[in-house]
């Protein structure tokens, strides 16, 4: 939780002239994401979310993360909506950041992850996919199999050695024998339950988009597995994977070679978690405004998934 | 900038049932406010504030704020008005706290204070203490002087022997000559310029009022002084002091004896703001989610205060 560029009113005020969406009624820090500063802009016009991108987000992939809303919100999918300046601009500098302002989502996360919320999101992640199908621009994923080790290497030395060995090896294994060829194309690859809505048990939305890039579609299923499937006690739930599945195959079939490797791939994404867990817990500072996770329970399902043979391991 | 207690959607679901203002559409933690939990809550019908009251506020205390808002809003004041539920309460549990909807109130807080935004604020400040006087609850100001001596004390052994001695005899003096029998009343007592909004240049609000008490009107003049006639380089403004406090006059002129003991009513309350500064520097753990404010820029003011001598200092 943290807003780390605060925005004076006459910043906003010179900012605001140059969109058509009238003036600034009220501005209120958000207290989520731990990436950029957001805050709930309301207008004699309405609510509006307004983002300035830290120093996390790499100014040149704005045309990439703004594009891709463009282009998924014209295809229906229930995405934040770049508005756009009188200058046809979805982004420009605010009180030193780059910022952008999008429609207001209405919606809840589920703070506790029922069943009933599984389909729907299978379902709302095959449509995106789908979706971004014929967007122009490409994002390679930064966090994919060759952006772990570089992570590993800067947590190393606080981790203890038969947890080290253990990476170690899932590392040596992954590097060697990552999985090519798969169906590709943008996924989210952080669609956590913190970046879905759901509004009268219907899924309402999904938000933050800034990791999403190219990768293979099944990749972006593992995620959800390991974000969705998981109990606070961190056991597998099967019931909730076979209706995420489920949910997914009845707007985007998965292929046979698919549904072969996502043991594989879900393994590799506990363990791409892990990794930037790992990394942010060792070098977080003690007094950072943002609350670290939890490195374990990635390493728990990473193990889950090691010992997992079949997709039929995983409900379906 | 914080929010302490999670709200899950089941639990805002059950807690909305009690009123009459629609289902939750949204909620968003806001990043401000030091004291409780904040949520901008959107409903079918529109905008609120979700307030949960976390440890430093006392329960027994919130019939006097909630009521004390009813008040003041029924009196034209532009203040968050509770929603009251089915019930007719104004608070009630949830996630384990007390909680309450008000209003949600359109408005900017300046970032940087400026002439034209203090003669506003001395009008509505004097609105404010015309608006309370016929409020029925009372409650003591637990900051006034009695209460500074254990604040100085619980940081005593953190302050260097000068500035120990300086801060003892004020207390000295101060515990000897406060001053008794002044025209009283409900004060707002923390009326800082985060909590006064504007909108197309006049002051649309006033907010926050969990700090306030039954004490004299002069003091409550006294901290608006110190809250918005200092400059960041904390040389004292004159030409807001006289926007501020003829602002005021216009609404309630203070008597002979007010303009006579101004001088040390802020003096007092510099040393009010510099103690519970003081008190929190030392006190809040170095990974705790609210910035500390420093204490120097208020012991600047309490100099300044000591050596003024009359009212015509503030430009009166």
């Amino acid at each position: 939780m943290a807003v780390y560029t605060e925005v004076s009113d006459t910043e906003l005020e010179a900012f605001l002239a140059e969109y058509d969406i009238g003036d600034a009624d009220a501005l209120k820090g958000v207290a989520e994401g731990v990436e950029n500063s957001n805050y709930l802009l309301t207008t004699s016009r309405g609510q509006y979310f307004l983002t300035l991108y830290e120093k996390r987000v790499d100014p040149n992939d704005l045309p990439f993360f703004l594009g891709l809303l463009d282009h998924l919100a014209a295809r229906g999918i229930n995405c934040p909506q770049p508005i756009h300046g009188r200058d046809g601009k979805a982004y420009r500098p605010l009180a030193g950041r780059p910022a952008a302002i999008t429609t207001f989502l209405h919606g809840l996360s589920p703070r506790r992850i029922e069943v009933r919320h599984c389909a729907p999101v299978g379902e709302a992640l095959a449509g995106l996919h789908l979706a971004g199908q014929d967007f122009a621009l490409r994002r390679p994923n930064a966090l994919s199999v060759a952006g772990w080790r570089p992570l590993f290497d800067g947590a190393r030395r606080h981790i203890d050695n038969a947890l080290a060995a253990e990476l170690q090896a899932e590392l040596d294994f992954f590097e060697a024998s990552w999985p090519a060829g798969l169906p590709s194309g943008v996924i989210h690859a952080d669609l956590f339950s913190d970046n879905v809505f759901f509004l009268h048990d219907k899924l309402s939305g999904l938000i933050d988009f800034y990791f999403a890039c190219n990768d293979s579609f099944a990749y972006d299923v593992s995620v959800c597995l390991n974000a969705w499937c998981f109990e606070p006690d961190r056991a597998f739930n099967a019931t909730k994977a076979r209706a995420l599945l489920q949910g997914y195959c009845r707007v985007r079939p998965l292929s046979d070679r698919e549904r072969e490797l996502l043991p594989l791939l879900a393994r590799g994404s506990a363990l791409r978690f892990l990794m930037t867990r790992l990394y942010d817990w060792v070098h977080t500072p003690a007094d950072a405004l943002v609350k670290r996770k939890d490195p374990q329970e990635y390493l728990a399902r990473l193990r889950f998934h090691r010992a997992a043979a079949t997709i039929a391991d995983y409900g379906l």
